[in-house]
């Protein structure tokens, strides 16, 4: 290795850098960042590809910090490589700094959000697998801890890149060692990951991760890897090394050094040259993935006497609209014959991606995806989304542009039982801040609002069918994010009756009867849930007799549709009885499931007659 | 082996019963119960320990069915044992029927709800753990699918049980090449699943599945194991074997035989002997998990002139009712000196399961050691739980007896960031039916509450806090799920605030702070966020200058406090105006980012006076 000695120096300014950062914050993980300086330099200085003026250059290595803590090595490395200042990581961790606590999209270079860990395998992933599909040269390095290790979604990603032959994706493990309150599972004895990354399919090198010249082997090795295997560097190391008070010592996770401890540790590096810079590879061109969208609406036609159940429609304007938009990646979690992305894959089985039963793994490589420009459509049983609660609350951090698809929704499912059925997503996707939830009750609105998600940027959710509903529409009808259909409605109306997805037709049919009884409900079928169309249900309750709304949905109580209209319409003098799912539900015909959680036409017309007495 | 004919002819029996009440049914997953048929039918007949009339009995065998799919299978098999008359299959999947697509708690012989997949062996390794701790001679078995070992969580099991080693947990392995959609990651390739399963540490045997005598040997060398390695029965086997038609054929998971198929089948199947039964063999003792209450409240007093934080009272009164209360667990998953389990884990290592940083295992775990009357409380940070969320949705429908703590909540925890707050835990937790939400925001108020948690049958969840709050309590309060407490009121009181947890501090400051200005408002701490106090709060809107409540909390707006507070006073005529966090937070200071959501003191009053004018 000829620039040994200034690998060395280099490294010294990176632990400098960590150490200052987290001891002006006065917070953060300083330890966590030393274990592993000395690989990521070598890695900054000989290897990475990287144009710093272009984070999205399509060409661009690509560096996944997976555990998220050692953020201030991130931004040191960053930084030595020139892209700001050193002496800006000194508002690590204040208000309104690009270096927060763990890495945000704020932080450009970053190719996720991390800090949940033992994701950013399957970030690292998704990138990879681009760069396999698209011939693309580039490499893409993914940092992870021996604490994360533990994470099952590790091992969804390791056997998503061994199946996909992903001989571009670099793992890099830290085996320091420590964890957060004590050892880890198998502590320095490295054997124990290095054997599980083989069994996983990994091409795996073994080396102490302080010596240079292993680094610089492994390293090598690993860039130049093309026998179809992920590569997985195992490297041994010491927490806090360089630092001889925090070396190897419990007690200093999540620690910064105190004024005088920095002090100490500084004079212990010795002099340090902060003029030192890396030399970044540069990438041969640069270009960043366009794939502008070619055809933003569905022209699919649907025989009005026929039913259709939802997520079939969904599978049928997904491909069509995939044709064109070259972006349109599908995921899949082995239900594609259900969730109906199966047509998808058999037209472009070149953007469709199986991940297997593996449902977290599969929403983080979306996150990839996003990241460098695709726009992943992954869809499985919304019951299944819950699996990746977690995966999905990071892709939100990470401003990821992802479109949810979760069929099976609600006890309308049947046979199978609650452990099938989709009852808590509208809670968990509407928590997140500013994620559109859609819900079409018919063929035509699902063509309609399928373009839609495509069209808004950001994260997007649609709950689908199993059961078939009538057509409610005309093929000329416009539908919007944030709007809704009146389907009912007369100039003495008593109430309005707010409903979305099977429970519409429930609603219509509840109308219908109550008409042969003289009485006049208003259907509103809210197929845009978050936003909900606020406006239309003022001017029901201005407009009804009564100023009642009574929310019908097939989804558990709290946190659901209801909860969206009782918040909309919160200054409004009105009252919103709500119709939800309140018990465990059971297997069944889904019109005695629907009875039994009081949300058919039965109870709505119930409910109406004991509200308008 | 010598009744080899014998079983052969019950292994028909067990074959008939899964196509026949399938078929009655009109939809199921037979060919995934043929598979493992012949395993299970060995196991059945020749190695389970059971008494059927005590199914909680301490010396029972326990049989996991992780690929809950295959419940026919479950259900034929514990027929065949004697449970119930074989003609009650026909009720398969239909409305009230124990027998549920999926297997629930209503049929007792399950040990968890299955159906979403790669959980049983958890739930298995957490039976299994406690037969190890208590030195109890049962075995326990888990049939897993090939499909589910695509899930991380499986691996997270594995980890698990060889580091706990449990050798008394035996997992058998249904490799049966297809999965739903297509074929499996790897087919029939045997070698990729025992490879992986020896480097997670287990002793893996290989069979054919369908060779009587290869399976009863490898039941009997894995019912004799006690070499500290769990064990895996890799077992090759043919989907929907024993019906030609059937046998490793595409497009047939999850179908039921047609009336004439069923007949065909049956033909093929030959003469089958319904009289035929399990020779279970029967347990030593029969004794029941019984640990009642000692102390149901906790003794702890506090200095009023300190302030606390809420994660470290919680470890202590944990620790202080663990000392009588012996069915207490404590289960973590590496930050135990964060949630401050720690004290705990000094104080009874006997009752601590360290899981590492691997949540969805520890959850599940925890249903296993629910199932045989343990009190599990697995805590870890909030936004974690957000990673387990499909797991604490299956031990909610397992009906188990779960104590979650969550702790950092919210944009208080400050400098760490958007990736460690919880803010979607009150609409996860609060979607699924009648578990408790509690969140105590001094000292007293959570020493009250865990023993609350500890009395209460079902899911409980605890939001604990980072930063220290002063003391609002004295110790002679009382407190109780569904109460609260009003810290401020006057007879001119002109709206309510209704706060909790971190932000009960705020509204009393911003109580303070009007009150100088002459502007009185009623402060009431919710700290049992559901069930909401609606009688208090009801109280409130009569006796107040305007009807108006302010929630305020430190959670995202949708699913959160305020939608619970508006749910319970729907019927009012009110306004309830939510003060909650709407955007993605960011690092900085815990004043900082409460100002910024707009949930501080400052915005209160702010609000207070827009409301009030």
């Amino acid at each position: 290795m000829k620039n040994i000695e200034s690998i060395k120096e280099k490294a010294k300014l990176v632990r400098k850098w960590c150490m200052v950062s987290t001891t002006e914050a006065g917070s953060g993980h300083p330890t966590s960042c030393l274990s592993i300086a000395d690989v990521t330099t070598v890695l900054f200085d000989k290897y990475l590809k990287y144009d710093l003026s272009a984070p999205l250059n399509k060409y661009n290595d690509r560096f996944v910090l997976s555990k998220g803590h050692a953020a201030p090595l991130l931004y040191t490395l960053f930084g030595i490589a020139g892209a700001y200042p050193l002496e800006s990581l000194r508002t690590l961790r204040k208000f309104g700094s690009q270096f927060e606590g763990h890495p945000v999209p704020k932080f450009k270079f970053t190719e996720a959000a991390t800090g949940s860990l033992g994701q950013g395998l399957s970030v690292g992933a998704g990138l990879a697998l681009i760069g396999k599909r698209e011939k693309l040269p580039y490499k893409t390095y993914v940092v992870l801890g021996d604490g994360e290790l533990a994470e099952g979604q590790v091992w969804e990603a390791a056997n998503f890149a061994s199946y996909h032959h992903l001989d571009n994706l670099i793992a890099i493990l830290d085996i320091n060692r420590l964890a957060q309150s004590g050892e880890t599972m198998f502590g320095h004895h490295l054997k124990e990951y290095a054997d599980r990354f083989k069994a996983f399919g990994f091409e795996v090198i073994e080396i102490d991760g302080h010596d240079l010249e292993e680094i610089d082997k492994a390293l090598q090795k690993a860039h130049s890897n093309t026998n179809g295997k992920p590569v997985a560097i195992v490297a041994e190391t010491i927490k806090g090394k360089g630092v001889s008070f925090l070396e190897d010592k419990e007690g200093w996770h999540g620690k910064p050094l105190n004024t005088d401890q920095l002090k100490t540790a500084l004079k212990e590096l010795g002099e340090v040259d902060d003029s030192l810079r890396f030399e970044l590879k540069m990438t041969e061109k640069t270009e960043v993935t366009k794939n502008p969208l070619e055809q933003t609406f569905s022209k699919l036609k649907f025989d009005k006497n026929k039913e259709y159940a939802t997520r079939e429609v969904f599978g049928e304007v997904f491909t069509e609209l995939g044709k064109s938009n070259l972006n349109l990646y599908g995921l899949d979690g082995d239900v594609k014959n259900s969730t109906y992305t199966l047509d998808f894959y058999k037209a472009y089985p070149e953007r469709f991606v199986e991940c297997f039963i593996a449902e977290q793994n599969m929403v983080s490589v979306a996150a990839g995806l996003s990241r460098i420009g695709k726009i992943p459509f992954v869809a499985t049983f919304a019951a299944f989304f819950t699996r990746a609660a977690d995966q999905i609350r990071m892709a939100r951090v990470s401003e990821s542009n992802i479109k949810f698809i979760g069929s099976h929704v609600g006890v309308s499912i049947g046979e199978d039982g609650p452990s099938q059925m989709g009852l808590e997503d509208i809670a968990f996707f509407g928590a997140e801040p500013d994620i559109i939830i859609l819900q079409p009750s018919d063929a035509v609105s699902t063509s309609k609002l399928v373009p839609l998600m495509i069209n808004h940027q950001g994260i997007s959710y649609m709950r689908t069918l199993r059961p078939k509903t009538p057509i409610f529409y005309d093929e000329s009808e416009v539908f919007k994010i944030g709007g809704s259909k009146t389907l009912r409605k007369s100039k003495k109306d008593g109430l309005t009756v707010a409903a979305t997805g099977i429970t519409v037709i429930e609603a219509i049919t509840a109308a219908e009867e109550l008409k042969k009884e003289n009485i006049n409900i208003r259907v509103v079928d809210c197929y845009s849930i978050n936003p909900v169309d606020a406006a239309t249900l003022k001017e029901c309750v201005s407009e009804t007799e009564k100023p009642i709304i009574i929310t019908v949905e097939d989804h558990y109580e709290h946190g659901g549709f209801g909860d969206f209209v009782s918040s909309a319409l919160a200054k409004e003098n009105l009252e919103v009885v709500k119709l939800a799912v309140s018990k465990i539900s059971s297997s069944g015909e889904k019109s005695q499931l629907l009875s039994a959680a009081q949300i058919d036409a039965a109870h709505i017309i119930k409910t109406v007659k004991k509200l308008l007495k």
